[in-house]
């Protein structure tokens, strides 16, 4: 689906979002670093955390979105500038992942140790006094403090004009408002157990369809002065393209290699996450069926052998089939809105690539 | 000292601050409850946490800074405008408590059980599955963060026209960053036992004295378009009087009534806090009080006995006293400072009184 030559600008977008972080992060790092060397470690912990790669999603949706407001001939905002924008979702998303690990209680990330885990270690490592987790857990909600107000600093001081600022700002202030509904919905499905389709996908939409895609093509738009029926149309393309996104991830969380997502197999289970496949596998479930789930998922003990059990429950149940059928029917949605959408062409090419990139990944 | 007619000019404020706390909080509140019902407790505690009193301290230094730094018949900013500007610090005070309760695990604030305390007691009451610890304290991440998010919001949709802003956001992202460095720093005394007054001291500037008065004073400064001359004598007396509040925070954690404070007695002490009133008695233990002060610092199961003990060390040793002694010296040079700076009349006198205030309070 994707030819090499939009997989080479999305690298290359890639590469300049990374080199923003890097610029705004080193210029901002030396005002903290001397105020005490004992915040090193703060400070560096985040750095490396936001510069250790990631797809930069979010980014590309808003950069596209912008894009696609465009009229020919008429851009006006410097490209250093959106991209520097843009870039800034990667510093709200590093606040997101930090606390979604603590709330989690996530010891991995990436393939090495989540944040709060870390500093949990060099407690123990260190000769200090108190509670290891307790002062893990406080260095982590810190860090993911600093993420979010860095996220401000460097969208407002991106250099847009004061125009395009205002523009930009109510749905930078939405979709931050939706992200924290939508991580505290999902921690109440969590804490409700059972299961709900329903529900799950609400939580589904507000933590991730709005949050990764709708959102950050919003964002761009507006920087680019969008009208109306633009923001609509990516609204139509976005929300699907979003639960498609999340759906997916619900599947790599059970059925993912460790390898390439980072996170132990079955993770989501162990941490009981109530995605939409096990609200499926959970409505769907024989007497014996919902008993092993009612046990098991959310087991901070679960092994391998726990998270194959409930692997065949949920393809017993067809709940693999179905998210996989869900995805498909969005996807199509997606690209179907797309199509339909008034926008510069450039940006429809790359938006196309990117609901395959988002819906089809193995990470 | 403060005059009837300062009182009620005080108090007048602060109503206008809760005022304008209450009007923003109810238009953003059907926005997110209409997402989920699930969200109702969500938005409905953070919504009680603001609206519940306050000093309104932090709103008070932003509203005279900027007063300060009008010239006469140069008011260009509307009243409404830069009363709702000043009580978003109180947002932004809200995501700076309830996180700190978590940092601490501190069960109790202003008489009642804290944010995830609240959410942990529901979860028991609840036929809720998992840990009801870390349901509370994901809920109180997340309510903190949808206060981070309000604050700004607040901020930039003030009504303050882009100009204003422009200059305002410097002094917003700095006194963020500052204060979660602060409350790091903090975490990491806390860790590391012993006592540094040094230490202790740094912390208090970047936790309380910037984050509590320089930098909203700054704030409201850079509103009203003040010069570098007048932001800098609001540091010359905005530093040395926040060390005073924060010094006087530190005498009220061990010795305050609990009536007054809301915070059990010797709340600090059972939370390890590294102050400089208990750095000092460190600094100045003989061998058996230190070995006292070593272990039941920071002891979470310190009873009444354990506290009195503590209060005695810290008495014998002089820590009390010297600590009034700072408070005095501090508070003496933000008044000469105050006077010594050019500045608005009706803000000098204001800022006089607040001083007071600040520093002299019992609770």
């Amino acid at each position: 689906m994707t030819s090499s030559a939009d997989l080479l600008r999305a690298n290359e977008l890639r590469d300049r979002v990374d080199e923003a972080l890097n610029e705004w992060i080193q210029a901002a790092r030396p005002s903290i670093a001397s105020i005490s060397p004992d915040l090193e470690a703060f400070v560096d912990t985040l750095a490396a955390f936001v510069l250790d790669g990631g797809k930069r999603l979010r980014p590309a949706f808003c950069y596209w979105g912008y894009r696609a407001a465009l009229r020919p001939g008429g851009d006006e905002t410097a490209d250093d500038t959106i991209v520097r924008a843009a870039a800034a979702l990667e510093l709200l998303q590093a606040c997101a992942l930090i606390h979604d690990d603590v709330l989690d209680r996530s010891d991995t990330r990436r393939g090495g140790p989540s944040v709060h885990r870390r500093f949990a270690t060099a407690h123990h490592a260190g000769d200090l006094v108190g509670d290891a987790e307790a002062f893990g857990n406080a260095a982590a909600i810190l860090i993911g403090d600093l993420a979010l107000v860095w996220a401000d600093a460097m969208l407002t001081g991106s250099g847009l004009d004061p125009e395009a600022l205002q523009r930009a700002l109510p749905m930078w202030d939405a979709m931050r408002v939706e992200v924290m509904c939508g991580q505290y919905l999902d921690v109440v499905e969590q804490v409700r157990g059972g299961g709900s389709v329903e529900r799950a996908l609400r939580v589904a939409r507000y933590k991730a369809a709005k949050y990764t895609v709708e959102r950050p093509l919003h964002l761009g738009a507006a920087i680019g002065g969008g009208d109306g029926d633009l923001l609509d149309g990516l609204s139509a393309y976005g929300i699907p393209l979003g639960e498609a996104f999340q759906l997916r991830d619900d599947l790599l969380g059970v059925f993912g290699d460790p390898q390439l997502t980072g996170k132990p197999a079955g993770d989501d289970l162990r941490e009981g996450k109530r995605t939409v496949l096990v609200a499926y596998a959970t409505e769907h479930a024989n007497d014996e069926q919902l008993a092993v789930l009612t046990s098991r998922v959310g087991d901070q003990q679960l092994d391998a052998d726990g998270v194959e059990a409930l692997r065949e429950i949920i393809t017993s149940t067809g709940a693999d089939v179905a998210v996989e059928r869900l995805i498909a029917e969005r996807a199509e949605a997606a690209l179907a809105a797309l199509e339909s959408t008034a926008m510069a062409d450039d940006a429809r090419v790359e938006l196309r690539a990117l609901a395959t990139l988002a819906t089809q990944r193995i990470r």
